[in-house]
């Protein structure tokens, strides 16, 4: 007996039926208009990167345990992306003489990571990617939100939907290492702790339990107290830092936009950030965490031997923006991109049924035939079960007389039209 | 010293700085036209597929030579999709009871084959996957054909640019087999050398010399005397295969495609076809290759263990067809999807512009705003290194009267208008 190769992908990726896929592009299609608004162009680089691009910034979780790394047949260390950041950089880095900045780009590509899969969360996902280079001040910040925010508005949220936490990277560190003497690397690990926990990724329990491993018990019950009764948010309230965030969020209400807050527990992933982060937050009680975020990075050109370029950039996945979708019942029913199906009633009318297809084709109808030559009834069925809205059958009469009975499946509704009047038929039923 | 990180790419594999994705995007757009219009739904999968998948009939130069293939932080052996037919078979095998036949879906994703690079062939190439599933007749050759004949036309070759060679997949190993004494092996290794002369991978002589290695003197002479005088030619006609090959012309011709020629030394490089097998043809005399091709393969499911379901489908990279256009001058113009840049001539006039910009955004235009606070001279320099079209200054002129001066960079053409005006003005310009 053979053995049958398995019909499941790959655990944690995803087969995108067209059911599936139809919602995707909806997501990316909103994208792709709130961006394209306000001047961005679309970049694509292969996912398929030399893995030293990630040892310098990326973080040390995603590179020690959650890259897709392997040696090529001719022994390069290569990686598959687990984020866009890096590439963006080395593409502006290898062209910066003949590139125009301020420069607006934006990427729609899929990452790896090696994760444990689990609902809106996958080891593949796809990704809006969205980066100003050469921008120094606040606008930048104020951009990348207000894109993030029209995003979500045109996928169907409403404000009281999500909320906007800003902060400014490496603030409570600094806040931390001044009252508590915590070493570097406690600090480090402290913040991770702390971006794990904001982000729903661990209980409060769990969040605790580290912090005491971490710290020892002293000190990590003196930063619990400190947390909560309001100690460390005043000595964060002092820093300067603070004052720019508060400056964004007044602008951001000046345009409308008025769900942004100032969090200092905000900590991003990722190494590279410089300067002002900042993360949606989705509001729905049974699922309230962080969806995607982003900040500034002003430093990254760095590992490339290039001058800084000030950036600004975020990424939304699609995989959190479907469960968004999901939870609030906005996900857009299935329409197939195919208007009409032709069912041939006897395989003499294929030739007249091509014809027709041809000329309305032409029209700008996407026109699909079944050539089973079944029984018309399940033939019609067929183009039920896809969706396929409308229905003409060729047969004896149809090539005759050249008029045809339009059916509309939602319905049953039909009409005998002429030739001509098929395309308007369609397009105003 | 640091060692400086490169912002070169991955060998084989393409940076898409937006000029590029550009071009990029305008054949995915072209392909997408003519495939929806057969009523064809888009599908997508990941990237990464159990290695399994390619074993079964993917043939052995890919999998032996050419994947990318290797071991997760799980131990489960993956590759990086090297062609997309075995995921699509996959994906239909496991729904197979809840889809409706004939299926016509599609697909535009990247593939990657450990080759060496050279022109019109990378390590990893984008690939429009047509396919349907369900249908025997020829109608779904036929249909495939006219599909990829319609695709050409549509990125804008003219039919003397290219020719469509079809076959039958095994016959001229069935002639061989019977009139030269060919064992399977020889047989099989013969028919991929073949494959290779054909498509132009190599050379008159090294096809004589490898045929010599292959099969010795003696025999390589007498098959290639016989290929030479139309002795193999003879025998080929009147296999009964050729029959259908020749009512396929034949229909082809009658819809108006008179490029399509039969040929029995077209052989694919999969082991899966079963049936009539295309490729499309470059008639360019200074380049004159196989560019796409696909065929039957109605067995392909069997290796899943399910029942076979008639399938026919074809496959068409983006390498090619970018230098197919490129040696016809038919690559398009670049044009950003930005219509306009707000040049800002004091930072105080900022909140004006954003206001102005969102106004603007509202109507459906693409506003970017540059926010360097440069010389004037310098922002309009960059908006038309970025190639906008339009150019609005923001000064306290502008803000006092409301009333902008539109530039036209092309030709440096400027009006003054009312802010109801800009819309249309650049709309029709």
């Amino acid at each position: 007996m053979k053995n049958n190769i398995s019909t499941e992908p790959y655990k944690g990726v995803r087969d995108f039926y067209p059911e599936n896929k139809f919602v995707q592009k909806y997501i990316f299609r909103k994208m792709r208009e709130v961006v394209e608004a306000f001047g961005y162009e679309e970049y694509d680089a292969s996912i398929l990167e030399p893995t030293d691009l990630y040892k310098a910034k990326s973080g040390e979780e995603i590179i020690n345990e959650q890259t897709y790394s392997f040696t090529d047949r001719g022994g390069r260390d290569v990686t598959l992306r687990p984020e866009m950041t890096p590439t963006i950089a080395r593409m502006v880095a290898g062209k910066k003489r003949e590139l125009a900045f301020p420069l607006r780009w934006y990427s729609i590509v899929n990452n790896f990571r090696y994760e444990r899969p689990q609902k809106g969360r996958g080891r593949e996902f796809w990704q809006l990617n969205v980066d100003m280079f050469g921008t120094k001040g606040i606008e930048a910040e104020i951009e990348a939100v207000t894109i993030a925010y029209n995003i979500m508005l045109k996928i169907g949220a409403i404000e009281k939907d999500f909320e906007i936490k800003i902060n400014y990277a490496g603030i409570i560190g600094t806040v931390l290492a001044e009252k508590f003497d915590l070493s570097d690397g406690e600090k480090r690990n402290f913040i991770r702790l702390i971006d794990r926990w904001n982000g729903k990724k661990i209980s409060d329990d769990d969040f605790n339990k580290k912090m005491e491993e971490l710290l020892g018990k002293g000190k990590s019950e003196d930063l619990m107290k400190a947390m909560m009764n309001g100690e460390i948010k005043k000595i964060v309230d002092e820093q300067p830092e603070v004052k720019l965030c508060q400056e964004i969020i007044g602008r951001l209400k000046k345009r409308g936009i008025t769900n942004v807050v100032f969090d200092p527990f905000i900590v991003r992933g990722f190494d590279y950030y410089t300067g002002v982060v900042f993360e949606v937050f989705d509001k729905n009680p049974d699922n309230n965490r962080a969806m995607f975020g982003g900040g500034r990075y002003d430093n990254l050109l760095d590992i490339f031997g290039e001058e800084k370029i000030p950036a600004v950039g975020f990424g939304m996945g699609d995989m959190t923006a479907i469960e968004f979708l999901k939870s609030r019942d906005l996900l857009p029913e299935y329409i197939p991109e195919t208007n009409l199906y032709l069912c041939i009633i006897d395989e003499k009318f294929t030739d007249f049924a091509d014809d027709l297809a041809q000329a309305l084709r032409n029209q700008n109808l996407n026109v699909a035939i079944d050539y089973s030559y079944k029984k018309i009834g399940d033939q019609i069925k067929k183009a039920n079960k896809k969706k396929i809205p409308f229905v003409i059958c060729i047969g004896e009469n149809e090539v005759k007389n050249d008029k045809f009975v339009l059916k509309r499946l939602v319905d049953g509704k039909q009409e005998e039209i002429s030739r001509e009047k098929i395309f308007s038929k369609i397009s105003n039923f």
